[in-house]
């Protein structure tokens, strides 16, 4: 990318500016659908700046430019923003204002900001109108940054639907849509628009290869009591799968159809839209006719029925055999002293699960960290960062698949050679907060939120800490990271509920020396009912052990030291059914009791 | 109260809705200042419907009229509207409806709502109009129910106002006025308009008794880079307060006549005005004036300085050598076979902080509950309930002062006889989780109720829980409750802030048999500084023993018995030397080490 194109680039930008009145524009890295990872067609952010980090957000003004950068991503954009007219401002620093805090500050009173209103939600225009406000700037969000600029931009994906079998979803989409429909009455609306590209999926059972790592399809849903509108472009669509919609109900319009469907909707019709999740230029479309409230898909999704959590088990058990011989294979290169390095970790991992029945893809792209990569909580090995491994520290692999019956997402931080008495400190303490989250009890109600410094206060009884959350929910076939809950620092204010399958991830990170996370999925479900209520407890679903090297003893409880002898035997009684015995003799050998 | 005098009311209500369009109204058991506990000129729901009770709304449409009343009033509030037009919402109840879901559910679309705007905070009022939007009802907020009906309504309260002294407050009136004038600009604002008569006592440095047991001064202020307004009563003001007033700035005008002095303000003034602190009537007076943001003192009033501090530590001992007394003269009565009554456990307890230097009033009604008593969390004996004490079961005791120089808080649990095995299980219980919030270390940036889970856990491990909170911010001669901080089961985003005195009062109740709390204030201050950020913890500010005979050692570490031993040790260091010898010996027979 030569930097004097991207300051064309930009300068184009301003002169669109001038010409329709607006003094500062920003560009969210982004799409209509709220996405975390985009396609081509959606990297406005990437385009005009050169930038190309999977998050951070571009203001332009007249006469400055920054992009807002993340710690994981200060040196990389300091490095591809260099000799270009846009600096970094480095997120996270105490002295690095909010982006409408830097706006209120540069800006004179009276200025206007201009956004693209199908990119930024109803819930993040309402916030930035509202700090602008305060300073006496408005914003209009109908300026689209790139309009007649991007003149080669990509189409928008054209990978093939296909339908996800009840045999594995164990719902009908008449029945999601009639049980969401519920919920949009419920809400006092009429019809539900759906942007969310999971929430389309499951409702739906459609799945698609649109975003790398998340099986969704490209779409918008509208929804009312006669059925569902599906707004996907007709390249995508088989003949078979416009049948399968028909017999759903669900007509098909093209994907730029959207915001000219719902002008023409009835002026009195309600329509339910999530204010996080929706843009705000269809929300305006919407006008009066907009009810924004909450999804009406997401605790739908988020909690599990029997027979995804059935396939999820399945999938779980495929994943730890999958998991035991990539791992054997890791050992063994090592014991052989052939060279191996974080990438190869990668390929192994996914060789191992592509070769398992109903394998789709990874649902995220593996970490594999050695070392003091393994402190770099989002480090992806590439060609120039591709570490070797060596007897001498720690390796953590975040990992996971898709697999057409459910998702994984598994972390295991393992120790190359003998750890030092720190590491196993560390490990034994991440353990301790794991273990404290796993066997929680609580009752009905309790927030993801509520739980977390179970997770945490060993850690920082000893001034330690990690700023990641303990816990997402995760998709099933679908993304892995999903809402409503979580079990993180900051609330979400959705309850934990039976059927919902969240992880356990609480880790420790020294910079420069050596990273751990220990993962596992777990489910909500029934614990018991007294006289105080209904209370829950969570299931464990991963199946793969913990690295034995790596406890301290002296430091945990005889209940925690129960805990892991209990998960491991379990672990042995669920995979060994289902491996050679040269892989059962590793297994026994990884799940010894402590002692 | 005659039954049809309630009715007259109700129907001359009905007939002042109808003559302005209104088809239900909404009394709240609130005042302008969004208060706790009213003055009897604000006892509107009472006068209307004759329900006494301390919380409550009412609900009036053109042929229904409901209280809602929550679990400790569902009895009283029967009983007292018995005969009456007005039927009791069990409030609480699964099948009950939120108020506002109870007018969707009978108005029709197109109906109106009418409230008093001064007594409804902005953000109270726009979840209102939100939830009434969705069925297409609207709110009006300047319907007065009483407008014409109270003829002989109370007056205002005219109790003189007094300066609380810097050499007790630890900082001027200017000096507060500038911080919170700093705050202000720093929301975008030129001045701010406080209702909350808590921050307006503390930014001023005045106390009045106008509120049982909240030491306040019914008043609104204006704040500005030229100083204040206070509007307040006259008949309130002696000639050295005006002068006090006059000499920080701050002018006086009629409490009345604040709507007419926010209406004349100048068109570009911003003031800020808290959303949930507000009446929604000044916003609406303010106009496009307003700048809805947050408390600008909320946060400053919550952090106490050093000579609040050290107030607080020696009101803590005054209150422990008047409890120490209190609790010596009620064994002795049990011993001697005197009878003793809930309400004389009260009377007591009163006649030993009354004659403690710097006593000012009760900071709550004391709660004395006998057996089955402690077991109803908002428990006040009267007459018709006021139990005598039987050595049989356990005695709660949650009771607190006002001091000039600081605020107590603190519940104990004694059993009166020998305790059973299951109240010393359920104790123990109730300690483990009191000790385990007490001990807690958290990083800089935490909330209450991100802590909260560590004092309920071990309770919901055995399917036992309590619904109040754990812990709620203290003012410093002012409300026992305030926030923003607390801790709890309700996220209120407020961090722990070094300088925060919070209660820490985990319980747990036995329906007919007992209750149990355990209570202390702690303070929020520094731990250490480790390069993953800064730790705080809580210091323990409130000094008495906990009962020793109700310990299960048991099931208790090594590390929770330490800490009630270490507790008890600083006790007696602080305490013996304020004590005479009899009272000497009682201490340490109470504070033996546990095994």
């Amino acid at each position: 990318m030569k930097k004097d194109e991207i300051n064309g680039r930009i300068a184009a930008l301003r002169d669109a500016m001038q010409q329709n009145g607006v003094d500062a524009v920003i560009i969210p890295q982004t799409d209509p659908h709220q996405g975390e990872y985009l396609a081509e067609h959606w990297q406005v952010r990437r385009w005009l700046s050169g930038f190309t980090g999977s998050a951070g957000d571009l203001v332009v003004t007249r006469d400055a430019a920054f992009v807002w950068a993340d710690s994981r991503y200060w040196l990389q954009s300091a490095a591809q923003l260099d000799g270009t007219c846009i600096g970094v401002m480095e997120d996270g620093k105490p002295e690095v204002p909010s982006i409408a805090g830097y706006l209120c500050s540069v800006l004179p009173k009276g200025s206007m900001v201009g956004i693209d209103g199908m990119v930024f939600s109803v819930s993040a225009a309402e916030a930035l109108e509202s700090a602008l406000k305060a300073k006496g700037i408005s914003l209009r969000v109908d300026f689209d940054p790139i309009d007649g600029l991007w003149t080669d931009r990509p189409a928008l994906p054209k990978n093939e639907v296909f339908v996800h079998e009840e045999k594995y979803s164990g719902e009908s989409a008449t029945s999601k849509m009639k049980r969401v429909m519920a919920e949009v009455t419920s809400q006092n609306a009429d019809a539900a628009f759906i942007s969310d590209l999971a929430e389309i999926a499951w409702t739906l059972n459609v799945r698609s290869s649109d975003v790398e790592c998340n099986p969704v399809v490209t779409s918008f849903l509208y929804l009312d009591e006669n059925g569902g509108r599906l707004f996907v472009d007709a390249d995508k669509l088989t003949p078979e799968i416009r049948g399968y919609l028909a017999d759903a109900s669900v007509e098909v319009s093209g994907y730029d159809e959207v915001k000219g469907f719902l002008a023409s909707l009835p002026a009195d019709k309600r329509v339910l839209v999530s204010a996080a999740q929706t843009g705000v230029a269809l929300r305006s479309v919407l006008g009066e006719r907009a009810v924004v409230g909450k999804s009406p898909v997401a605790m739908l999704k988020a909690v599990k029925n029997d027979v995804q959590l059935e396939g999820v088990r399945h999938a779980m058990e495929r994943d730890g055999v999958a998991l035991v011989h990539a791992f054997m294979e890791l050992e063994e290169r090592m014991a052989k002293g052939v060279e191996t390095t974080e990438m190869d970790v990668a390929d192994i991992l996914l060789k191992h699960r592509a070769a398992q029945p109903l394998f789709f893809d990874l649902s995220f792209d593996t970490i594999a960290g050695f070392g003091p990569h393994g402190a770099i909580v989002h480090y992806s090995a590439n060609k120039s960062t591709n570490a070797t491994l060596k007897p001498d520290n720690l390796l953590l692999v975040d990992s996971g698949a898709n697999y057409i019956d459910g998702t994984t997402d598994i972390t295991r931080t393992i120790s190359l050679g003998e750890p030092t008495a720190a590491q196993r400190h560390d490990f034994t303490l991440v353990m301790k907060g794991h273990i404290a989250l796993g066997t929680a009890i609580y009752p009905e109600g309790t927030r993801g939120a509520q739980l977390d410094a179970l997770a945490r206060i060993n850690l920082w009884k000893e001034g330690l800490s990690y700023l990641h959350g303990t816990g997402h929910g995760v998709g099933h076939f679908l993304n892995v990271h999903e809402g409503p809950q979580s079990i993180r620092l900051n609330d979400t204010l959705a309850p934990l509920t039976p059927g919902m399958i969240t992880s356990n991830e609480p880790g420790l990170y020294r910079e420069g020396l050596y990273g751990i996370r220990c993962e596992n999925l777990v489910l909500t479900t029934e614990a018991f009912t007294t006289e105080f209520g209904r209370f829950y407890r969570f299931e464990t679903l991963t199946l793969f052990p913990f690295d034995l090297s790596l406890f301290d003893t002296a430091l945990m409880t005889d209940a925690e030291i129960d805990w892991v002898n209990e998960y491991h035997a379990m672990v042995c009684e669920r995979l060994l059914p289902l491996l050679d015995s040269h892989a059962q003799a590793w297994l026994v050998k990884k799940t010894q009791p402590l002692k």
